[in-house]
């Protein structure tokens, strides 16, 4: 389809969503959500069969955010005469429950819940066409933890799961043998490295920011100079402010290795800038040359903050920079609550990583999450509702775990398993589910081969029998 | 061992359970549950693996009645080297939240939480004894919906569950081409039957009394007869008195059916009183000679009481009938709720069952329901919840599903699958999970053979790798 399909093209659909599935609490929310039936195959209209439904299970941002970019969905709906629908996340989007006073009732804030609202529009749209058709989940990033946790917990309703950049192991106290923080931060100085197609120097660089940046902590001189070099909103005044900073540009390199695309895209900024192809190979170019220390201390200090400005002032018209950041809006109570992933909070060590060593333990966060949102985390029941990660891979089925080799996420993700009905699929040259994008010719053939397979396994699922 | 084991030989625990698993309500309550290790084997004595866990899932009663009756889990866990533990379902026995104000607080007792609860039960003794082993959940009736809900829902928790006499599709609402109530009331007439060892004349002496009682039901004359004959609490007075009263006999015949065993038990009375080896057939004696009508209504009447008064006075020390009765107290509730099976609203028709036509409308339900219990039932979470009956099996593994030809439950259970990983095992011979009883001299061959598949299958789970 040319152009890009998107929302335009999709009928929207308000669902009497119930807020509390697992309790006999009786109210309801409006959940949205979009579907476009062109492609979607009707024995009605002389087909052998009714065709499948594909639905992407909503994250953490708006849905027409993923119904405009999950270009594999609508890419392949056609030649499997697929029904599509895109669910809204609660508390995302428009499907926010108690409208303006939300934030005082974020406890029917779980993934659990989310997945039941799914269970639910699912079984709506079924009754609604008199059907009973296969569904595959689709999903990237906490979407695609959705989508391999609903075929996990409704085998019945999730014939299969296309899991793109799923972490569902990147919790570090229910999954320690897996995941650790800073294998996330490794991922991200592996986009900066001349193998992601980096400058030779920029790692090195990065490393070298962190201890200047400290060091400038331990005065006030110092500290004006940073505010100055960084434009940040307020002046720097502790150290507290300056880890602060440094973690505003962490993040922005976080964000640029997510967002490592061989193409432009504004996927990452949702929709507000457009980030250039490859953002971490252009914010490396400002990091390329040897800086020589501590005289070139400063021009060191503005490579950072231009490096950084390729996410942090992608609109051009950012002011200054701010410092104490909040960091994914509502996402960060889903965090406080389940410990679902949350990369601020991750360690990072400076050695496997090209940061500082950051040591955050649970205590620190219970009492950053009891502050901002009045809950504690309960660190163990991700790991309780679906078991160690050996038993969770080998007790179910008909689930594609993509990863990206650019993508961080990649270090909570799923790398391997010995079930044949599990298929784990890498794409060396990916970052965050690139795989889930429209097709583009600059895409690597890693990608073009993971969307081949993913289809490919799709039609397997369909042809057998659960 | 002998005589059998009881609490006594366990040891009694308390946990700290989490009272909403999916919100962020951070309560909790005490939930009990019994252990006994002695059989455990642990390789810390040598053994060369440590041994699996046998979880009872407890349903609706007081959990030591569980403990005190399941011997198939006591009889074989000396021999697979078994933890034996039984939990206790939340709202019941002494598992109360909020205590004596428990009523006011019932929307956090739905089978959801319930199946939450164990699976943190059972993280925490694996924690707390620092293994990993598999875990067998076992369970009757809706403890055995439970058990096979569990093993669907938490596939990694659970290797295996064995379900026994468990109604997963008593509901004939979500599950309509499954089930309508009058299969239900055909079995307990079947237990009526020469076929199962009852006189000749009982089905059709039963089914002559309905008319009998509703035609006293248009004279003051016959109501009054009518509450002397049956010694009621309270005076007949109008027709509805008098179906509660049939309903009342009715509900006996059921109980009777599902505790048809070949042995005297309490098990049907919660240990209140012991039933007589085969009550049907013993009920049915007193229905065994031809009643000439009209001439000898009055005894035909006299005889149906005293044939139901096999189970309603089987303390010898009722005073008169209770004719509006609560059935089944708090379980109410979860009918109320989630329509979890609850046999005195199923249907019959008089022609496939010995009873009266009954037609019972959702409306009328909900209806009862709100007046009861606040609450509208949802008839449709739990097939949302689990899918489609075909899909429900095709897609789930490691659970036996075993049914008795005389427990009435088997109308509502699994009685067939295609899949090679899902056992079904009939035992013709036997009432309501007969098959998790002790075995008994008096067993029929059915069951011993019932049992020996399903500890068969366990062992099969315990060494397959999920």
């Amino acid at each position: 389809m040319n152009p890009r399909p998107n929302t335009g093209n999709c009928s929207l659909h308000w669902f009497d969503q119930r807020l509390d599935h697992f309790t006999t609490l009786n109210a309801t929310y409006k959940q949205r959500y979009f579907v476009y039936d062109k492609f979607w195959k009707r024995q009605a209209d002389g087909h052998k069969e009714d065709g499948p439904i594909f639905f992407y299970c909503g994250n953490e941002a708006d849905v027409t955010l993923y119904v405009n970019s999950t270009g594999l969905m609508w890419e392949n709906a056609q030649a499997l005469g697929a029904l599509l629908v895109f669910a809204e996340h609660r508390y995302f989007g428009h499907s926010i429950p108690f409208g303006d006073q939300y934030k005082d009732h974020l406890q029917y804030l779980t993934h659990d819940q989310a997945l039941a609202d799914y269970a639910l529009v699912l079984r709506s749209l079924q009754q609604q066409h008199r059907v009973d058709v296969p569904v595959i989940a689709f999903g990237g990033s906490y979407g695609g933890m959705l989508a391999a946790w609903f075929r996990i917990k409704y085998p019945a309703t999730i014939r299969g799961a296309i899991a793109a950049s799923a972490p569902i192991f990147a919790n570090s106290i229910g999954y320690a043998e897996q995941f650790q923080g800073a294998d996330y931060w490794q991922v991200v100085t592996h986009d900066a490295s001349p193998e992601a197609g980096a400058a030779p120097n920029c790692i090195p660089n990065v490393r070298a920011t962190w201890p200047l940046m400290f060091a400038k902590a331990n005065s006030s001189r110092g500290l004006a100079d940073l505010s100055a070099l960084f434009q940040t909103c307020t002046p720097l005044h502790t150290r507290d402010d300056v880890e602060a900073l440094a973690l505003t540009l962490m993040m922005a390199w976080d964000t640029m290795a997510m967002g490592n695309f061989p193409f432009p895209s504004s996927y990452l900024t949702e929709g507000k800038a457009t980030l250039p192809s490859f953002p971490v190979r252009a914010a490396c170019e400002h990091l390329a040359p040897p800086f020589s220390l501590p005289n070139e201390s400063t021009a060191l200090l503005v490579a950072m903050k231009d490096a950084t400005d390729i996410f942090t002032n992608a609109t051009r018209d950012v002011a200054c920079t701010v410092v104490h950041q909040e960091y994914d809006g509502i996402w960060d109570y889903m965090w406080c609550s389940q410990l679902l992933a949350q990369e601020s909070y991750f360690d990072s060590n400076g050695v496997t990583d090209m940061f500082w060593p950051r040591n955050i333990t649970f205590d620190t966060i219970a009492t950053d999450c009891r502050a901002k949102w009045g809950v504690t985390p309960d660190p163990d029941w991700i790991r309780t509702a679906y078991g160690p990660a050996d038993v969770l891979l080998a007790s179910t089925s008909n689930i594609v775990f993509s990863n990206g080799g650019l993508d961080p996420w990649r270090a909570g993700g799923v790398l391997a398993t010995s079930n044949p009905k599990i298929t784990v699929v890498d794409i060396p040259e990916g970052a965050h589910h690139l795989d889930l994008m429209f097709s583009d010719p600059r895409d690597p053939a890693s990608v073009t081969q993971a969307r081949r397979t993913e289809i490919q396994q799709i039609r397997t699922w369909l042809h057998r029998d659960a």
